[in-house]
């Protein structure tokens, strides 16, 4: 008992979710009997996990939890960072949610499409400081790919947490709304207990470039090209980037059309919140475009990851309502595309050329900049810092193995970093860090409208691979005897004839040598029939197709 | 009759196959009654064709002019180019087949893996002129990064075809084998009516760096860590790579051991060509590693590109037999990853430094190169060879815009190019390109031992997503009556209680409103339940799975 209390009283950090990039998704901070949830996001899956929609942290540790969780902290609007909300929101409707105004209308924005009801709702901004119980939270403001992004730094009775969040440090902001270097330095002077770092850039070297330089780019080629109808694919909630684009076209004698569901939602959203700003005259509505000019005109839209159902690959594909791909249009496509989405980006810029567009894309030019510290960045802000403790954060291994080193060559102590997992909980003291027994972590898949557990990917799995092959077994349960030949349904896999056959010949020799004088049991034959038909499919055709027998009882 | 003949002694170019890249794999070159083919490739294929083993070109055209076809000659032994030569020999065993001592190695071993009888095959090599039929075939030696790979200029009456191959300009290869860029030359200055230019990395500014720098890297990383066990990953066909890893550890006093299946076979097939050269004590065993110390062995593996059960995966997962990985390991990965590979590729990577062992990779250093040319190299091959037409290959259709626009740049009029895609067919003559009707062309997929159509494809990739739902529905068929309720049996889908008694409801109603003065048409009531049930699942749960009704008549 004494021993709970004593535990409890301490202060850790457990790291909830994250995949492929550790730490990322979800992460807890807690102090005696209070946790405080930082950022709840999800994860686009790849293609090994088939027909899944999103993946979400698993929330078991919360729901272990829950009069505990004193609220819910979001460090800027990235779909990683709040797209799991309404799950949790879902479950437990009455948890405290703080972020900047631009976040909290994305997340309000996804809770209104799930019909669920409002939790409440706190808007802060750079410089505030917040008490969450025991845990007193300053927002920093930070520069990233989207508005209203922060570090935190977390003052708790066993010192100063600060978490970075996504960060890069961008000395010519579009929104005039700089990192604050000075409040980072500060609070490093003042004395950093523990340091969560992201680590996403470790690899590159130098400093990211500026936003601005993306907007040079596009203004070259807009002046370049005066005749051509230009195409811009970027991400919707890249507003800065948006906004360059708006006051370009503005500059240039373009009018500015929105098309993909949420380049439409996003712009709108930004343009009530006064963060997105265009002059009455120039946008345009997309289905409006038909009276505009080539050279007048200037589309933003969404898909430059190629994602299947977006307004870039149905015009690649000449599926869009509003706009056909010509000889007139120049495409860019202002985005690199995400390690694992190659093929689909390409796809569709192939599809583009095809049609007679040019395209633009690529390193090349300037289209694209990150919105991620890369190494030289990281540098100064671990050194601004100078934590006791370090944790990096928001990577795969490989990248949170530098940043850890990386870290020490800056002067931590090795023995006061770590390395986390997903599911990992370490204490906090001035002594150092301390691992505790790992908590509930993992992956929910998602899927319509509901989830997806292990089981049920494996089967997919193996059906995607292989194919099913459906073996209709009718017998005679008081004669214990066959009727007629077992028929065979395949979906996904050829069998020839002679395979068939096989297959017949093999569920027949099962039925004669059982046991006639006991009742047959189902499982016993179904599972026999599984077996060695798969074993004969396995043989014949070196394939493994999922066997399904059904048996039916005349 | 007259036409056809008129049409028969054309010179015409077929593209017969490519994934991705058009005009890879497979080309047809024809004159008359002959048909010359270039290269038998197959593709390892992407998560989007589940359970694919690998595709190869449609061999339909090859089957309509059988008799036509006078032989096969391939550029180079790599995977894309001769790996669909064992289902030609299959089909057509009498193909004679050209190419160099180690490509034929290659497919030697290729079709004795399948028990193939062999073919004729003809050793050639650089500057070798073959006549086969109307065509003259002139194999000119060019760099890449397989041994053996030559460009070839085909004479024809209707003036020379050169055809480049996979090339890089290296001034300093490794095996002492340069591009043949003197004879390149000449050729451009007797004329060519056709250049058919691979076009991989026309987007990639500059020239490839040589070979030789993979060399240097490896041996400086090589003494700077000598207390280390070297791991290094690469392609098991790059045998000067291979070669120059063994010269490096011969003079720095280490052993090497080959771990993975296509390593060990084509290390050995290299050195019975006298390709691959090392002292009688170099090489190792890799099951005697052990007696060795860490210091003074390098392992050489496969599995460069994260393939799953390559050796590198392996020993990322602890399961190796022959290597165990630990913290006195340093691993070099001499390659990058394929587009769409990497995802496992860093999987490996971050497994591999969870054990503990240092990973080398990436673009920092310089630890791999491409055998293909880069723009500059590009240029210098279209200037030398100064075609008349000509059609931009291997690449997809953006890299072949990007190659075409060049030649144009270069000189070659624009009505002399043409972009082809898969099954184009264009006659060539004095006055330039025309294009043909289309050719039988495409993709087969090979799964197990057989071909998989796309219809089973599609069933795949529909279960894979949203699973499968089988109905099992008994009925009485002389009342026409349902007999109890239809059973639901679910594979990769969750659906809950509820969710089924609707499914079971509409069953029932499809049945209580069938005519029942009429047979049951068992065809309409499969299709009336699966579209009913289909439907009812897309708007209670968003899914859309594969439904299988299944009819027991009674």
């Amino acid at each position: 008992m004494a021993r709970t209390n004593k535990n409890k009283s301490k202060l850790k950090v457990a790291f909830l979710g994250g995949v492929g990039e550790i730490g990322k998704n979800m992460t807890a901070l807690e102090y005696g009997d209070n946790i405080l949830l930082i950022d709840c996001g999800c994860v686009f899956p790849s293609l090994d996990a088939p027909g899944v929609d999103l993946v979400i942290p698993d929330m078991a540790y919360i729901a272990e939890n829950i009069e505990r969780i004193r609220g819910l902290v979001i460090t800027h609007g990235h779909e990683d960072h709040i797209g799991a909300v309404p799950f949790l929101v879902e479950d437990f409707p009455h948890i405290r949610i703080y972020g900047s105004n631009l976040t909290l209308a994305l997340v309000k924005h996804k809770l209104k499409e799930r019909n669920l009801s409002m939790p409440k709702l706190v808007a802060v901004k750079g410089g505030d400081r917040v008490k969450i119980d025991c845990f007193e939270v300053e927002f920093i403001s930070v520069t990233h790919s989207i508005s209203g992004a922060f570090a935190l730094a977390v003052r708790t009775p066993e010192g100063i947490v600060f978490h970075t969040g996504d960060y890069k440090i961008d000395y010519t902001p579009i929104d005039g709304e700089k990192i604050d270097l000075s409040r980072i330095a500060q609070i490093g002077d003042e004395g950093v207990r523990l340091m969560l770092g992201e680590s996403t850039n470790i690899e590159k070297p130098g400093s990211t470039i500026s936003e601005r330089k993306v907007g040079e780019t596009i203004e070259r080629i807009l002046v370049a090209n005066p005749q051509k109808r230009i195409i811009i694919a970027t991400f919707a909630s890249n507003v800065n980037r948006i906004q360059q684009i708006v006051y370009n076209c503005e500059r240039l004698g373009r009018r500015v059309a929105f098309n993909g569901r949420s380049m439409k939602t996003i712009s709108e959203m930004a343009r009530k919140l006064n963060i997105l700003r265009a002059q009455p005259n120039t946008l345009v509505d997309i289905e409006d475009i038909s009276k505009i000019e080539s050279g007048k005109l200037c589309i933003i839209t969404t898909g430059s990851q190629g994602e299947p159902m977006s307004a870039l690959t149905r015009m690649a594909n000449g599926e869009d309502k509003a706009v056909v791909i010509g000889d007139r249009d120049l495409i860019i496509i202002s985005s690199q595309p995400i390690p694992g989405n190659e093929k689909p980006v390409y796809n569709v810029i192939n599809n583009l050329c095809r049609r007679g567009a040019q395209v633009m894309y690529g390193s090349l030019e300037q289209l694209h900049v990150s919105g991620h510290a890369c190494r030289d960045e990281i540098k100064l802000m671990t050194t601004l810092l100078k934590p006791q403790c370090f944790i990096p954060v928001h990577g795969e291994y490989r990248h949170l193995q530098q940043n850890r080193e990386l870290a020490i060559e800056l002067g931590v102590k090795p023995e006061f970093t770590m390395i986390p997992e997903i599911g990992t909980c370490v204490s906090v003291d001035k002594k150092g860090l301390h691992r505790q027994d790992n908590v509930s972590a993992g992956n929910i898949y998602v899927d319509g409208l509901g989830g997806v557990d292990n089981l049920i990917l494996r089967d997919r799995t193996q059906m995607s691979r292989e194919g099913i092959v459906v073996l209709l077994v009718s017998y005679d349960v008081h004669e214990r005897e066959l009727v007629g030949d077992a028929e065979v349904i395949l979906r996904g896999v050829a069998i020839e004839e002679d395979c068939i056959r096989s297959i017949r010949d093999v569920v027949r020799s099962i039925f004669e040598s059982a046991d006639k004088q006991r009742d047959p049991d189902r499982a016993a034959l179904k599972s026999a029939i599984r077996k060695r038909v798969s074993r004969l499919i396995t043989n014949k055709l070196k394939q493994h197709p999922m066997v399904l027998p059904i048996l039916i009882e005349l």
